[in-house]
Formats: C-alpha cells, sequence, structure tokens
C-alpha cells in the first residue's frame, strides 16, 4: 500500500493515519523524497477497505500494490518517470536517448576527442570512469576526482551531461557536483548502503543489473533507493552469467519489454558490456531499441585498441556514428507502430 | 579441411587422395549429400602445404577450417546457404520468412481458420505439432500421421508449406511425403541418431538450439545432419535456461549476429518459445530481425485460451496480424542499412 | 491418483474403474508392468472421496499423489525400490554399490585388466559404452554390438554385471541379451520415444539427469518409463551446466537427499562426469556418499593418458583401489548414522 | 612474482629492486601486511631469470605465480594458512571447525540459549548478523552495534568466538573491537572499497562467495584484501545461482576440493545458505566435510520456526546436535584416509 500525503502534513496527523494503519495490520515507512514529495509505505497482506484509510485527513491518494516493491511499480505510478536532466535533455520521454563514451576516462585529449565526436552526432550525455572496479587489485583502476574534475569542465563547455559509476558512499558528495547521473556497477548492485545513501541525494541514479540478479531484485534494488529519498531512478540491462561461452555476458533483452510492464522507470540498454564483443554491439544495440529499451549506453573510443579497458568491446568512431545513424532510424520507426 | 570433388570421382582417385591426406595426418571422412555434391572433410592438426592435395586429380576445390565443425562453416562457405522450398518461397535470401500456426495440430477446423489467417497476411509457412515432446507422459501427445496427413492436404490447397516436429528415426520415412521442413526439437539436439537419419533426406532440416545447449554444440549437430548428406539446413534460438523466473526461458538474441558469422546456414528466431509469455512476443520479434534472423516462428491460434498447448505464450489471429505488418516494416528497415 | 489393480482384472471390470474416475473428472492411464503388476495411473484435479473408488471390485488400493510424476513417486510407494541384478548383485538395499570401468569398451585387453580390478576389489559392475555419444560427427563412436558381445562373454566368466548406454529405439532389442542396466545418457533424458521403448522390457534402466535437467523432469523422465511398464528404474545424478568454467560440470549433490525424498527409486552418483577432472574425483564421490547416493558410478583404465575418451577424469586403477576402500569406510560409517 | 623482503627494508633499497624489476618488465605493488610481512608483487608477462632479482639486497624469497591472483597462491605458499583465533582456537589446522548460530541476533535470550547449546556440544565460534543485508527495504535489518556489544559481552563469557557480517567500511572501526572474524557476504563479494578498507586490519576476514562469483573471482578478492595488507583470510562457499528450482541455491561443492589446491586459504562450507531447506542441512553438511572444507558454518535457533529470519533453514538445537556428533565422526574417518 502507498498513501501520498499533502509534503507539509504535521505529525500529529500523519501518527493518526500510522495508527489507524497499524491496527488494520500493516507497518508504515515515511517516505520524505529529495523531490519534494510525502508518502507513507505499508507492508502487510490483510485485505481491508482502503477507503478506512482515503478517507483520513492529510491523505491525497492512496493505492494497494501486490507487488514486492511498492514505489517503483507501475500498479501505482502508470504514467513512465521522465529523468530531466535539464537544457532539454530527458530519458523516458517517448526519444531514444544515447549515451557514449569510453570505458574509462583517461586523458584531456581522450575527452575532448570524444566530446567532438558526440557532438557532431546529437548524443547529449557522454560515460566514462572514473573509479573503475577491476576484478584484479592490481589493475588500473580509474583517475578519481582530478579526472572527474577536468572531465565536467570540458563536457560543460560542450553542454554535454555526465554518467560515471560511484563506487562507495564516500565518493558521493565530493562527485555530486560533478556529475549528472550516477551509475551503479552491476557488482554494486545489491551494495544496500551505497542504494540508500543515494538515496538522500537530488541527482538521477541508474541501477545496473547485476550478474546474477533477478528483475525482481533490480527491482528491489530501485525500492531501496526511492524509499530512501530519490526519485530519479533508472535502471540498466547489461548482461547476465550463464553457461554459454561464446560471448561475454548473455545480453537479456527479454528483461527490457518485462521492465517496461513493471515499473514507471525508464530502462536503459547497454549491449557493450551486454554483449561484450565489438563485431556484435551494432545488431545487439538495434535489437534492444526493438524490445523497447528508453535509451542506449554503449562504449566508443577514439583508438579502442589502445583504451585502458574494454577495448576489445568498443567502437571506434566510424563505428559509432553508423551506429547512431541506425538507432535513430530504429528509434523511428518503433515510435511510428 | 574441406576438399570438394567431382561427384563422379571414381574410387581409386578418391584413394589416393585419401592416402596422401593420411600422411599429412589427417583423418578423412567421405559426405556425398543428397543435393548430389561429393566432399571429403579431414580431422587433423598438422600444419602443411594445401597445394599438395589441392593440385591432385579429382579436386574441384580445398579449404582449410580451423573450427571444430567444418562443413557448417562460415570460413569455408562464405557465401549464405539458401533453402529453396520451391514455389518461390526461400529462407536465406536476404528476405524475412514468417512461419506460424498453432503449438499442436488440433482439427480441421483450426487448420483451415489458421490457413486463411496466413495467407490473408502473406505469410508462407506453417507450423504446428503432429508429434508432440511433453514433459509428462499423461499429456496430450499430438495427432500423429493422421493429423498430418490432412494438414497437408488442406495447406497444399492454399499453397502454403509445412515445418513439423519429427521426434524419431522411425517417423522420417512415413512423414517425408507431407512436409516441407523437419524440425528438430529443442530437447532432440543432441539426439545424434536422429541427426544422422536427418542426413539421408533431401528435405529441409531445421534444428533448435537446446535448452542448455551452447553455441558450439548447435553448429556440430548441423554438422552431424551435413556430414551425413543433407546439407538443407537451418538452425533455431529458441531461448536457453538460467537462473531468471521473470519468464519461460531466457530467449538468447546474442546467438543471433553470433551465428550468421560462424556459419552459412540460416538462423530462424523463436520468440513464442524463446520468453514464453504472449505479451512480449511481439517486442522480442522484432528484436530478432533487427539481430540478423533470417525468419520467425511464432505461434498463434485462433482462441490461444482453447490451445491444446503453449496457449499462454500464443497470439490471436490479431495480434498475429499486426506482429507481420510491424515484422515487415522492421526488415524493411534493417534492409535498407 | 494410482490405483493398484489384480493382475488378472477382468476388462469389463477395468472400465467399471476407468467410467467412474472420469465421472470423478479423471483421466486414466492402464499401466501393465512387465514385471506383473497392474495400476491406473488418473490424472486430474477434482477432489473427492477416495473411497468412491476403493471399494469397487478388482481395486486392490488407491493412493492419492499431488506430485506432477505419479508412479515413481514416494507419496505413493514409500519403501525404496530394490533392483535386483541376480546373483546377489542388488542396488538401492541399504549398502553402497559401486559400478567402474572405461568411458569406451576399447579392445578385449582392455576389459580383462579392468575385469581383473574390478574383482579383485570387490566391485560387482562394470560400466563402459559401446555406443558413444559424441558432441562431434567425426569422434570415435564405440566398437557397437561386436564390442559389447566381446564384453559380455568376459564379464560373465568373472561374474562382473554390465551397465552400458543404449542410444536409440533400434538398438534395444539386439543389446538386450548382452546387459544387466540399459543407462540413458543425460543427452537423451527427453528422449521420450527411447524412454517409452524401454517400458517395454525388463532389464533395468538408469536414466541420467540431463545438463540442464531439472529435478522434477528427470523424475518425470522416470515416470515415462514406468508409465510405460517397466518398474526396473534408477535415476543418475552427472552434473548440470553452470556459469562457472573451473571445472566440467557443475556436480549438484543438492539433487540426492532431495531425490531421495520425492521418490523410491535409487540414486546413482557420477562423479567423473560430475566434476570431469581426475584430481578431484576422490573427494567428490565420497561427499555423494554423505549426501545418500545407493550408489557411485566412475570411470577408471588401466591408462587414462591413452584411454580413447574423457581421459582427463579418469582415474587409474591405483587410484580406483585407493577409491574404493575409502568409498567401503564411509558408506559405513554413513550406515551408523 | 611475489618477493618477500625484510619487514626493515629501507626505501632505497626497495625502489631498486622496483627499478630491476621495472626493467625486467614488471609493475610492482609494495604489500606490508598487519601481521609484519612485507612483499612486492610484480605483474608482467615477460619471462626472466629469476636468480637476477632473487640475489639483490633485501631479497628474502622470490616466486614465479602464474595465477592471475599471486599472494593468496598455493604456487606461492605451499602450507595452509592457519587463522589463529587465540584460545587455542584455530581454523585450516587439519581439524574440523565448526560455527553456528542464527541467521538474526534477536535478544539475550536468544543469544544465551545459543551459546549454552554451542558451549555443551563443543563449538567454539558462534555466528550471527547484526547488520542484515534484505532483498527489501522494508524487512527487518538487525541489531546493529548495541545488539553486537551485547552479543560480544555474552560470548566471552562463553569463551565462545564471534563471526559477523559487515556491510560497509563505516562498520569496520566500530565492530573491530568486538568480533573474531569480519564476514563479507555474498553480495558484497565484489565491493572492492570494503576489501580494500578490511585489509587494513588485523583480523580474520572470511569471504562469501557471490550468487555467480566464479571460483577465479572470490581468489582475486581476497587478493585485494591480502594485497591492501591483511593475511588472515579465509573463504567461503555458500552455494550459487542455477536453473534448478527444487531448493534455495546450488550448494557447489565441487568448488572445496578445487580452492584447495588453488589457495593456502582454508575453505568454510555453508550448507544452510548452500541447499537453503532445513531436512537437507545435515547430508549437505557431511558431503562438505568429505569435500574437504576446513570448516562448517549452519544456521541453529532455539525456536527456527519464530527466527526473524531464514528460519526455513535453520535446525532447531536437537538437530544441531545430531549434525556435530556425525560431523565429527565424518571428520576423523576424512582424517584418517
Amino acid at each position: 500500500m502507498i498513501i501520498q500525503l499533502d509534503p507539509q502534513t504535521p505529525s500529529s496527523v500523519k501518527d493518526n493515519i500510522e495508527l489507524k494503519a497499524m491496527t488494520l495490520g500493516f507497518k508504515m515507512t515515511e517516505v520524505k523524497t529529495e523531490q519534494g514529495n510525502l508518502y507513507m509505505v505499508g507492508i502487510g497482506k490483510k485485505e481491508f477497505d482502503i477507503r478506512i484509510l482515503g478517507q483520513m485527513e492529510g491523505v491525497r491518494d492512496i493505492h494497494r500494490v501486490s507487488d514486492a516493491y511498492k514505489l517503483v511499480s507501475r500498479k501505482w505510478r502508470v504514467h513512465p518517470t521522465i529523468i530531466d536532466l535539464e537544457d532539454g535533455v530527458k530519458i523516458g520521454d517517448g526519444n531514444l536517448q544515447l549515451m557514449a563514451g569510453p570505458c574509462s576516462i583517461e586523458s584531456e585529449e581522450q575527452i575532448i576527442q570524444t566530446l567532438e565526436h558526440l557532438k557532431a552526432n546529437g548524443v547529449n550525455v557522454m560515460r566514462g570512469g572514473v573509479y573503475k572496479p577491476r576484478s584484479s587489485p592490481y589493475a588500473f583502476r580509474g583517475l578519481g576526482m582530478d579526472g572527474l574534475k577536468m572531465w565536467h569542465t570540458l563536457a560543460a563547455s560542450y553542454g554535454i551531461k555526465i554518467i560515471t559509476e560511484v563506487m562507495q558512499v564516500s565518493q558521493i558528495e565530493p562527485m555530486l557536483p560533478y556529475i549528472d547521473i550516477f551509475q551503479v556497477g552491476a557488482r554494486n548492485m545489491q551494495n544496500f548502503n551505497l542504494l540508500d545513501e543515494l538515496g538522500k541525494v537530488d541527482k538521477p541514479v541508474m541501477i545496473k543489473r547485476g550478474m546474477s540478479g533477478s528483475i525482481d531484485e533490480l527491482l528491489q534494488c530501485a525500492e531501496y533507493v526511492f524509499s530512501a529519498g530519490n526519485e530519479k531512478l533508472l535502471l540498466c540491462e547489461r548482461g547476465i552469467r550463464t553457461y554459454e561461452k561464446a560471448y561475454r555476458n548473455t545480453f537479456d533483452l527479454n528483461s527490457i519489454p518485462i521492465l517496461k510492464e513493471k515499473t514507471h522507470l525508464p530502462v536503459i540498454a547497454d549491449p557493450s558490456h551486454g554483449i561484450g564483443l565489438r563485431a556484435y554491439v551494432e545488431p545487439m544495440a538495434l535489437a534492444a531499441v526493438m524490445a523497447g529499451a528508453d535509451g542506449i549506453i554503449y562504449e566508443t573510443h577514439q583508438i579502442p585498441e589502445k583504451a585502458f579497458s574494454d577495448g576489445q568491446q568498443t567502437l571506434d568512431f566510424k563505428e559509432s556514428k553508423a551506429l547512431i545513424q541506425k538507432l535513430n532510424a530504429t528509434a523511428n520507426l518503433k515510435a511510428s507502430f
């Protein structure tokens, strides 16, 4: 059950509602979001007449939600959530949004070349890692805050937004002024403390599905952030782990139409990590659009062979340009259906 | 190594070639196909000067093939194989071919209604099961040969081709006059005896990927049929088994571009079994086209709720008609890239 | 629902029972087994008073079975099934039964050496393949019937029983006089026609779990054989396919205690295929005993490095001897609990 | 490559070694551990004469290690690492160590009852969660530091050690005085920042294998902690995610003998989470001992049905007592082999 309240509801009125809900068998959690909304989420299993609570003082709206996740469910919020990155850049408004860039931020020259490429091809969001989760402790772990600040200055001059991965709680505050979307990586999907803290900022958060994350678990992870106070959420399919060895991951396009039905949040597809082989990024990206993705995030680099990481799944700028044109044509056709 | 020979090559000449190949460290298998070609496939690991064999009497052509599978490899036959079902119906010629129909053949009325629907919408191949592999021995197992004969007569009157599953060796000969494509089901992908016997007929065979079949294993299964003498082969992606429970199978679109690069055989996608939920068949079918499928096979029934089997993943005719239009539009866009 | 009838029940009496069951909403299947029992299996979902049928003429016993599988369920037959191979060799009687031998039967010398080894160490059943399912059509496929006949003669002279794989229906009859247990391989778990035909012989059948076979599917496959008329069944865990690449298969010992609770059939464990690496066969075999296996089947060869197939997972005779001693000690401890 | 140095090696000497290694093509990382050792780990691929470095000043020992992980590899440290919890409690010394207790720490009464049970049965380590990672943000998340302090006081009075999960960096310091082993949960296996920080304490850390963690990834995660400075490490198998639905996880006993060969660290098995069903915890625990586990960690509760979490996989004290006796007998037999 989700109750929407007037944001200025006094404590005494909230207490009344909570008390009444408890007598009906529900444990209530108050959610005050960074975006200025006030909700009460009720967990319980009893059947009851929803009007008992609906008619109480302060209650603006009330919904039953049978899913295990509540605030991210489309059973409650039917209309899709639109993420507004300002300056006219929106995700989830029916247009396909592209996010492209290198795996790792490497140098000023690399950033500028990428920004030029994106600008020339109408891409509004640049991806790149400054904190890199690596299997081996001895591998390159990213340029950190220095890299991010440099990137931020350059990207701003091009009017291009930034999405980058945050790996731990202590990075959130320093990164906040320099990013447009926080990315939670696949390995951190269920890093619940990180999710909790990302619930306390007013910046969009994109959660990547874990390597063996179920669709329901991914939605519960989004619920963590939302219930901690941040409504600006995106989900990302990036491939799951199966027995097949012919590619890097099993890019699971099935999750896209299913997520679009279960949640009001935008769904992004990452074919680069998804299939993990450069030659197949294009067909999988196009397929993701037809499957219903709101956006595509992919890796591109001026010279993939020299990339610090993930070169084998990274497009060069020529391939990237061709992909963008085909993605736009595919999105147009899809929109016409 | 694959050697193509003149089909009338006398034994003595073949013996010479085999002997020479043996001295080079290769074990040779002679493959005489129903389609009139004569090959020798060599298995071995030694490096050698290919011209030693290439210049011998009777040798038309010779290729090194480093894959574990040989005759189905695109390293040997670069151009795509086109399956000609006659009357202008071809698969793999660059156009998208659709195959639709019920899970099970149930009755004359059902067949006629389906044929009318397909005819009206330009679909040239009808699918349907007369021998049904079922998890439980107590479930409906299909109408058998009587059903197939009735279906054949009706389909022929509409000029529509038939694809249906063959489950065992003893069914091949009786079914042969009544079908256009033999389907090998996912559970039988590695039923090697069945594959061997299907190598002895001159009718197309479509092999479905097993529930945990790897891409390389699927290609080896096709190699079984080809090396037993039948070049008319199609492969079919129909979903694999993973941990995710939100859908029936993990429809693995990644296999499509990878198969298209590894083999010259046409690749068909089955979104009905793939995702297994009616509401999501359409987006996954469209995605499969963008991923590069040569054809789509899906389930449709006049009243899916009353279907003997698989109703939950079967489209009604209205949904089917809408899908066909979108598939054709998507295929046209793809062809324009 | 399962009804046990007097084997000589006349048709008219059976018809009465079937008719009455139909009016209660059940579809009945008559099962007359090679072992001389007569059952009727009812599939239906209605609640009803079981005594209505229980009191009818000819009915010896009646049980409700809520599982999808019926005749193999322990909800019906509580006591474990004991497979009697004659000459005092039994499986499932509480003692651990070992089955060992090479992957492939290769030569008379190999057979004799193996038989000597088994005899010296008290092993009563020899495994070995004469028909080999191979991923590649160009690999060694076994010595066939000639090999089996030679093996049978030799094994009989040592008083040792034979278990070997049957791959297709046409092999059943020729093999029948020469084997003690038919093995259905993992790839053929759901080869339903093969299962049906194995239901018509009075020899034990061991079904191996498929590479992605679920525990419930394995039980349904056993139900196929039983409902076709053969009660002499064993199940075998041999590893499943997962994402992990550090070993050949994920030997799933979890299936053993679960199968032991769900079915009355004996459960055999195959650590050789299970983990697929020689160094780890011993610990996994011992673990399987503690998990509750009724028998262990493993691969041993006089010179594993020279085996025609599976050498990397095959023990030499010294390792085999050490394993047997430890297996017996472990089985003794387990029996004492 | 791993170089062991005298802990007091002056910087100038270390610089010389690093320089020389660089000229040989190696990137060196200095590792000074909380346990007082000094290592340099070299990452590189060049072949070279190891004596060039081995003969340099300050070098105590040098080893080539071909694995991707280095310090945790048994190719370097052949003898097993023994974790000393003081007061005679050791893990990895050849004896089986048991760790038991509830999923969640709930109350003083619960703690005391559990401690009494453990004391009476000779178990020296108690498990329990005070910070609980939960799929849903609305579920019970543990008693936190207050619960831990109470537990610590009580456990100390019984002379029983504590293992409990740490979920985030900020918890490490407060928890440090009250715990004997930090547990890193399956969801945090690749929480690299947490691993880095746990490298800076002188307390044992047990890392659980992630739900889709590969064996090599688990070892790399241990390498993170070791290379950050903490040599006191244990690994834990707790089940992986596969397609099978008959149990909670696929408890992967295969990992145990493989880990024992690849690493010198002790390996613990968790059958409670592994199979996740109470009735099967015992056979799987016994199997884990035979597979080679150095310890067993399992869940027990005075009244499992009333446990705050995981009741369905938790033994009551009677079952726990029976298990302990059988585990000890099994360990004794294993030790005799």
